[in-house]
């Protein structure tokens, strides 16, 4: 469970309740867990909540009422919570409790999928009366969750500081002849050894020729003299993801291999240099493909230069290039917004390089949360 | 990667194009990575399959192209594989490819969202000419999972092996004072060790009091003289995942803990026993559950009996009360399919027992594939 404090979670649902407004909405259903987690501290895999004006309705089953109840009266309770225990299926309950709800009742249409739409409005249409009209919306808890409050931003500095100290520790332990799988499960141990509750993802050690892969999953391979390896970790901390990569030298790197690397610095370097409040998130895009381009190595970087993260570990802002068909305006990066910038490049057959860092918008630039050296480490 | 040989994969396609056949469709889209798992090998974080009766159109990114082709010319081939590389978004790419499909196009109604739903039939309809139907289909693909095919039993065996060998190395890890978490760290590593890409789930670790909680999150709490402790954990095998629980207890368990603990395993037990072809999974459920009432634990059993175990960790048979307004016919399992027997009592303020095992169907009954002693240990 994560610890919001009541008044985050009620400024929070003040938030969504205000763009619930905005659209003329009379209730939100949502379905998301990460979206349930950002209102409620609920951590567990299975809940609905249906946002009124007046309360959370909040449907779990009997595996979580112990949890919920036990949250009463702590610092850490969701405001205003109606706890319904799910009696048949969870979209059943949901029914019951919508057909007592007139009005415009909007619905994730990210997060809910065709079929549960369809039973959903058959079930309510069957009901008959002054049934609910259902509205899809997009984005509306999401929205909120882009530009972080405090305790989020606590959460996220203490968890990239641990983080920093993994990396550290891994440092220590890459030697000639490990294979990639071995670094891998000394890096997931090192993750949770510093409090982690699981790796946010799973771990990536590209040596080699297996580097010229941005996804590439740990294997046999040995790492030997002169390869360069891509190590791409993260951890979820009190619910919260950070995401970290580095790459090092096995013994003395190639002169190709430091060149590549100096490019992805100079690239990482400058875009979190330009990163800040009204920058547009193409923007610092550019600067990192553009220096990359000038090294002659545009065609090498295939990926965008950085997410967003949260809750998720992949969410809102990207830091991509603007798509021509679908992204309109200009779009800022704010204050609070947590995000990664990790430029690559990848050569297939020869290997690659990614430096990652996670960065916190602030009032004039960005802050790093991250702290591991980039100075190419020769093992 | 999973490593199906290119005939098993053969055959699942020949499945899914007859049950496409009996339908109507002319084509399938798959959503769901799973599923596409299981019909190519491919085991990426993200694809579109649209299967013809000619070919599987595989729609990926540039991340995974080397993944795919270097697959070109092995044992483990997907056959009829014509790669597309997304261009844009993945459902601009699928419109696309849609657009040059007439007929009926059946998509999982359970795998796709509202708003990519919304957004594919305006594009079709925006495109003209002659649209395909979009027809909402349901389990088509899952439908072939349940019975596991020769290939997916090996690999289930031999994943069940190994975490039974993970329970035996956690027993003599156990000591008294050592938190909850510790021990959750420990069990992770040895999963790890045994070869498992990953665990299939967070690990359970709940003691004394907090075993009353079917999920409980490891936490600080530390194991004291008279506790019982579920511990609960998975591992991903070869893109397979199987699921072990044992309950153990600090010292001696006090006389209420000896007949919880004996009620619960004769449940578990019983269930295995009773199993078989041509059973119904809600008879198997009831075996369970009946036997705790007859214990006076009837109202301490509150999830289900047990789960399907594949692809992934929660997938059909369920192994459940019968739900009157859902399940109609009876639902017989047959050989091939694996799942979990897990019974459990679970008591609030005191703690809880469950006791599980992983098992395959066979011709006449059910082989136990998980092998740990089901003993009540003392630590």
């Amino acid at each position: 469970m994560p610890h919001a404090p009541a008044l985050a979670l009620s400024r929070r649902h003040q938030a969504v309740r205000s763009e619930m407004t905005a659209r003329n909405l009379d209730a939100l259903v949502v379905t998301s867990l990460p979206n349930i987690l950002y209102l409620t501290n609920f951590s567990g895999t299975a809940a609905i909540v249906v946002a009124t004006m007046e309360a959370l309705h909040f449907v779990t089953d009997f595996r979580y009422i112990t949890a919920v109840e036990g949250a009463r009266g702590t610092a850490t309770e969701c405001p205003n919570l109606e706890l319904i225990v799910a009696d048949g299926s969870y979209d059943a309950t949901l029914a019951r409790l919508l057909a007592s709800l007139p009005g415009r009742v909007g619905f994730e249409s990210v997060h809910l999928t065709v079929k549960r739409y369809n039973w959903l409005t058959r079930t309510l249409a069957a009901a008959g009366g002054t049934a609910c009209e259902l509205v899809p919306t997009e984005g509306l808890v999401e929205r909120q969750r882009v530009r972080k409050d405090p305790y989020e931003v606590a959460t996220l500095r203490e968890a990239a500081r641990r983080l920093s100290a993994v990396a550290r520790a891994v440092f220590g332990q890459i030697h000639h002849g490990m294979t990639e799988r071995e670094l891998a499960l000394a890096i997931d141990w090192q993750i949770r050894q510093a409090g982690f509750a699981r790796p946010a993802f799973e771990t990536i050690v590209a040596s080699g020729p297996n580097a010229a892969l941005p996804h590439a999953q740990p294997g046999e391979r040995r790492l030997i003299e002169g390869d360069l390896v891509v190590l791409d970790f993260g951890g979820v901390y009190d619910s919260y993801c950070v995401d970290l990569t580095r790459t090092v030298s096995i013994g003395p790197p190639s002169s190709r291999g430091r060149e590549v690397y100096a490019a992805v610095l100079e690239a990482h370097d400058r875009a979190i240099a330009s990163a800040g409040p009204s920058i547009s998130r193409f923007a610092i895009d550019a600067v990192a493909r553009d220096t990359l381009a000038q090294h002659g190595l545009g065609e090498a970087f295939g990926h965008g230069t950085g997410h967003g993260l949260g809750i998720e570990v992949h969410e809102d802002p990207r830091i991509t290039r603007r798509r021509p068909d679908v992204d309109t305006g200009d779009e800022e990066i704010e204050p609070g917004m947590v995000f990664t910038i990790e430029p690559g490049a990848y050569l297939p057959g020869w290997g690659g390089v990614r430096i990652e860092d996670d960065v916190l918008v602030t009032d004039t630039g960005v802050e790093v949360l991250t702290d591991a050296t980039t100075d190419l480490l020769e093992i």
